[in-house]
């Protein structure tokens, strides 16, 4: 498949119709599915978009997809490398592997031996560091130099946003007239590529983002107007650490209503809802945007309310409940 | 809708036609799900057939809505009534709040409260009793005595049995040209369904029951030619305590090819993997088909099978993982 033709940095609703087409065959169509007791506690409509049933689990197989499709011929040949010990790494080694694209991974020493595991998997190659930024970073100069292989980031890039934005894109078509979409938001990838599926495809429908009080950045930086980080990060949603990426915000700003912020025993308890209304599993993170929506019943009361459970990767050993 | 033409014990073709089309408001169409990771580690091809994201959280729905949509009005004024403390207690209660009967349910006083508040949730009488299967059906036969409510048993009944075969009709349609299907087997009244599905509509498929070690009476029950109980029982997989009824046996004897036993250890791992690769809850009942595929591999190399995982009400405070 072709190239995206959209050159900005910010994705085109061309960008977008792109994305859905070349990665159709590496991602499930995700369900959405809706639970009535949840409808009558929440007092809204709720239609929760599973992306803890996606590949590798979440959500990110879209936007690393995307990105290792929109790789020219020459990349391709080069490979493709990231740091992470979470679910884009597992993304990126499933998208790269599916594509006979080579992967080098980055990993923390501390990285879960599950995930190593998951990584390994999918052939990728994976070269441990300390467990902090600037060994994660500076091993993967190495990697770049030693490779040639291209960077993928895992939020803060225009076409894995035009990923992550088909997740959006498909709960528009799988549920008419809803009247807000809610994800939750760390980096930002998802929530910029709801943002930008909704202003091109449902312009009506209100969006927003959730997320945890220990780390607000996100919700700081679209109050302010200007990009807040987190000086320290305290939150049992471990897939929300990240600082909000500046291309993410510059297409938030404008496109969402607001970041609503709840604490980590609200997110317990959404989540134990999850698994004994639903029978999902889900990580914490992706728990964040139902905990919003209960502790804010005066804004989403009688309303039709898209939510994205974005992962299920969570160590069953260590259940909050 | 009228009653079921079939009136012999065994439900025909045209009765599983008409319980389809009776409960179709009352349930979910639930989704089939594949895995590859699951795929690869059981030389099968694997389609799990996800009745755990039923009504209810169980396939137990379906018995019950065909089982009180076949009430005539007489008998509707009159209400039903059964003793349960599992999945049966609340689709009957659901079923019938779907359908405007009112329903008396008999619990033994140590049943979990979550399973009793579930009960209550869907308005239904609750009669406590001690906790004994001589208390509950001395209990029973009172509420029919002082309500003439119709006691609507959990499985053994021709009703509750085409309403179950649902399940499987819904996969032989969603997935061609299975080589197997394969159900965990308690009372048998999903086993049989399934049976009769096959049979009416896919007599090249194979049907297996799956059971555990500590409750196997529906394997050797099949394996000497006649019923046997359970003297005692002893497994995880709470949903499977019963023994094996009259009638389920009747269908599955002539029908099954075999039920194949596994040990609880079995179970759990089945369990673990479920929610791990494919972020399923699932209570230990409905891991057994899975943990019988992976145990008797010889079976079912090659092959396509269809699983169904039975339900999801696990008590998540007690996770044996």
């Amino acid at each position: 498949m072709s190239r995206s033709v959209n050159r900005g940095p910010i994705p085109d609703r061309e960008a977008l119709r792109q994305a859905r087409a070349r990665i159709a065959d590496c991602i499930h169509a995700t369900p959405v599915m809706t639970c009535t007791s949840l409808d009558q506690q929440s007092g809204a409509r709720l239609f929760f978009k599973c992306e803890n049933l996606q590949k590798v689990g979440a959500f990110k197989m879209r936007g690393a997809s995307n990105a290792v499709l929109c790789l020219d011929d020459a990349a391709r040949r080069r490979g493709v490398v990231t740091h992470s010990s979470g679910n884009h790494a597992q993304a990126l080694a499933c998208a790269a592997a599916c594509t006979g694209v080579s992967a080098h991974i980055v990993m923390p020493e501390s990285a879960p031996a599950v995930k190593v595991a998951a990584v390994r998997g999918y052939g990728a190659d994976i070269t441990f560091c300390a467990p902090t930024m600037a060994a994660r970073e500076k091993t993967l100069d190495q990697l770049r130099e030693t490779t040639g292989a291209l960077f993928i980031p895992p939020y803060d890039n225009p076409d894995v946003i035009a990923g992550q934005a088909t997740c959006a894109m498909e709960l528009l078509e799988q549920v008419a007239d809803l009247d807000c979409m809610i994800t939750p938001v760390g980096g930002g990838g998802l929530l910029s590529g709801a943002a930008l599926a909704v202003d091109y495809h449902a312009s009506h429908t209100r969006v927003f983002g959730a997320e945890p009080s220990g780390a607000d950045d996100a919700a700081r930086s679209l109050h302010a107007g200007k990009l807040r980080g987190n000086a320290e990060v305290q939150t049992i949603a471990d897939g929300l650490h990240a600082d909000l990426g500046k291309l993410p915000f510059q297409i938030i700003k404008p496109r969402v209503s607001d970041i609503l912020v709840v604490d980590d025993g609200d997110i317990i308890a959404a989540m134990h809802l999850l698994f004994e209304r639903m029978e999902l599993v889900i990580e914490p993170s992706a728990a964040t945007a139902l905990a919003a929506v209960y502790k804010h019943r005066e804004i989403f009361a009688g309303l039709r309310v898209g939510i994205v459970l974005s992962g299920g990767n969570v160590d069953l050993s260590e259940l909050p409940f």
